[in-house]
């Protein structure tokens, strides 16, 4: 058997080469996304299943048990540097994941889950939940068997929302999301009722795309994303994705008749990648290397898209740019520009949501995933509910399925737990901000100056460098000095929106 | 032991999985080119080191040794179906070549030529010769010791020239070469003191790069591309890359005073890419399903760039195209344009060369490669030899080694024997011409109005379907009739090139 030393470099290789699949199959999916001849597609899935199905070898091999089962040994443990203690820690949890599972029941679950997103597609282009219903059945039930597998306190949903928020329950989501369901419907009827709407005539026209694509660079210049370390493409659906430590890649949408879609999906995604630019390079090639969770990523895209990006300063300072790219709006004053980028109103699609109204879209999914994981809900009555929780939390209602219970893909690839990471970004986003505000007190007229470089350090110092080394709670803990609550973001909506609409 | 069955379909199983691999690395590597942020390369590189070695382990396989040694037996090979059993004998040579170096040396070639690339790059950037001189030393050795384990026939040089030229030899190349020399030399002096100079001033102006690349895509279009399988980059150095049987790249370039680059790059390119989207799809997953050689390969991308795309026919029929992506180019005549790109004069750059001295390039590297390679030269004197032989085939000499012996990247790399590949793409294009004029007799007329899809399904026909299950030699008997000689070559550049310089 190797010493400790000898394991613990066996391990970070071991790890480093999972790493490297990592970066070929990012790769591989940034490229079908970005301009992939589509004829090439059906070789490429089968060459990036050939490659993912190397990596979840190593990660469940033999050599992985034996080195993790040395590794957690306590005296072992105790010898270990600290980054190479929590690798194990966070690799651990996942070799326990996938060995829990049957191999033939997973297998069953990724040929079932590949076969579902298609037939969704279908679906939603049909707004046909019937065609849908008997898969998430399906998916529901193995979803279920699997979480037996895994084993649950409390809530079985609770085994699920920790996949992607290490540490969060079904509990500490309702303690959070009652009061901010209460609060945020009592200010979207508030601004319903209140006769105001931005003008946002302005933002219509024709914007060419090359010139949206440079306002997007110098934008992303301005944060302070680094374009030696990541590039900018351009997606019908904006993402971001990490290929390795130094290359955090972006893409935004350019629509042709309305320049906001564009700067919002651009500082977005520019807030992901800052993120990811901002991780202690002593964690590379280790899990540790990404962010905390799913919503401490979120926080960072929301921060800079809606509390730095959607604020009266930031326009003040960075309005000049828009004009000088796009003369056309050379009438248009800040204030217009920072009320047109907060048009609040009800709708039906999340992805088109406003600041306010989004978190309710997130609410009506987390109450239905609860309800089919507990078993107390029923696929089949899925479209029902959905129609009855949109009417009630946000007073709209789809007549179809496909902007209703379709319109999201998620489910079709068993990714329960995950929409709660969406709501859960904004509650962070808050709750730093408070803690910005806190340390440094002027941020507001920085921003208004155009210095962004003082936010992204204290971002930098306070969470990007951590990477995964920290729990969601530890990390927000540490920074705000509070446990995570609804109160700064119920705070912060009321403060920006009630003024806006004359309430 | 597996039935004759199960060892083929365990054998195509393997060979699809190096496809696999090789598919996520060309992707890399491509983007590596096209775009990648410069400070995430070393961790590509590693990422892209680690993919390799596994590579090479499933090709150098026990499994790999067993499969073949069960299907090259007499008995199992005559039930093979004729795929499998091309694939077999190409999968053998490719195995043992790796497997006759023991893998210290092996090992330590890797290292010596990564190294002596940036050593190159280094003593071109500084013009001093003597700082590679070393490197290339232990490179030629070690080469060498290659060649002694590999074996050879002949000439020590044969057996490099087979590896991109199958069944090629310095006999049959000095047959070729020598014929060709002496008739080119004397056709450049010929032009040389014709007096006569094409008026290259309209070409000289600004030529915007999105008009440029609009105009390269519509070439690619005309040519028969198919886009829905490939797609067009910018990149400083053009190449042709094949992520799979549907996905064949091309990049161009851009040169912002000259609209010529771009046009011969994008041809020359395209010309590559046609090919491999001919190659018949029941080769896929198999070494087969590539062209059959470099030198094949050579000459479907000089084919397109020099024998259409430089053609009076060709530029009658797509002037009107270029004149309406650049209007300031209304006022040139096609005969004006057809000259423009027919420029010959002797240069010290082989990638810039013209159509008639290129191959002169091609033999002074050449030369120096087998003197090299049967121990008559030394690495000392290349310098000199260089020039010489300059002065002695072209009448130009380079005063300095960035413009002379130490232009070409392909030395550090060790790949000798590669050169003739570019000289023989030229010659079988010329022979292939004249096939294509016994049998689309009017093929000119085509040309000139402006069909082009009567070339590319004769080509599709006679050469690309058959990728890599025939030798150069069997395809040019088929294709040809004649065995591969020079007359056709040099007939073409008489009979193109005495009237354009008044001889």
């Amino acid at each position: 058997m190797p010493n400790t030393a000898e394991a613990a470099a066996a391990f970070r290789e071991l790890l480093r080469k999972i790493s490297h699949y990592e970066e070929a199959l990012a790769l591989m999916a940034w490229d079908l996304r970005t301009g992939a001849p589509k004829k090439g597609v059906p070789l490429r899935s089968e060459a990036m299943g050939t490659l993912a199905s190397e990596a979840f070898a190593l990660r469940t091999s033999a050599e992985m048990g034996e080195l993790l089962a040395q590794l957690t040994d306590g005296a072992a443990a105790a010898e270990l540097d600290p980054v190479v203690r929590a690798a194990v820690h966070e690799v651990q949890k996942e070799y326990d994941r996938f060995r829990k599972i049957p191999p033939d029941r997973y297998q069953a679950y990724v040929v079932l889950t590949t076969q579902a997103e298609s037939v969704w597609e279908e679906a939603k282009h049909t707004s046909d939940f019937r065609l849908f219903q008997p898969y998430l059945e399906k998916i529901v039930a193995m979803k279920r068997e699997f979480v037996e597998y895994w084993g649950y306190h409390g809530h079985p949903y609770n085994t699920l929302l920790d996949q992607y928020e290490p540490g969060m329950t079904v509990d500490q989501l309702d303690a959070l999301f009652t009061p901010l369901r209460q609060q945020t419907v009592e200010l979207v009827q508030a601004i319903a009722g209140s006769g105001v709407r931005p003008d946002v005539r302005p933002f219509r026209g024709s914007f060419d795309k090359e010139r949206q694509r440079h306002l997007s660079r110098c934008l992303l210049e301005r944060m302070g994303y680094d374009f030696s370390a990541g590039r900018l493409d351009e997606t019908v659906h904006p993402f971001q994705t990490t290929l390795n430590r130094y290359d955090a890649r972006v893409t935004t949408m350019f629509v042709p008749d309305d320049v906001r879609p564009a700067i919002s999906s651009t500082l977005h995604e520019g807030g992901h990648a800052l993120y990811e630019q901002g991780i202690d390079p002593a964690l590379i090639g280790t899990p540790l290397s990404q962010g905390a969770s799913m919503g401490i990523h979120e926080s960072q895209s929301r921060f800079w898209e809606n509390i730095i990006g959607r604020s009266r300063e930031f326009w003040e300072a960075q309005l000049p740019l828009v004009q000088q790219v796009f003369p056309e709006l050379s009438g248009v004053s800040a204030e217009l520009f920072y009320r047109g980028m907060n048009d609040v109103a009800p709708s039906l699609i999340r992805i088109e949501a406003d600041e306010v109204t989004y978190n309710l879209h997130i609410m009506v999914r987390y109450e239905l995933e609860k309800g089919l994981m507990s078993g107390d809900l029923r696929v089949a009555d899925l479209p029902g509910l959905w129609r009855e929780k949109m009417r009630e939390y946000l007073g709209v209602e789809p007549d179809a399925d496909a902007t209703g219970v379709l319109q999201d893909v998620h489910w079709s690839g068993g990714d329960f737990g995950y929409f709660p990471s969406y709501a859960l970004g904004n509650l962070y986003a808050a709750q730093f901000r408070s803690a910005l505000a806190r340390d440094l007190p002027d941020y507001r007229e920085q921003v208004r100056r155009g210095e962004l470089g003082g936010i992204l350090a204290w971002l930098r110092e306070h969470i990007h460098r951590y990477g995964k080394t920290r729990t969601p709670a530890e990390l927000v803990q540490q920074v705000t000095g509070q446990p995570l609550r609804a109160d700064d973001l119920v705070a912060y909506l009321h403060e920006k929106f009630r003024p806006l609409y004359g309430l």
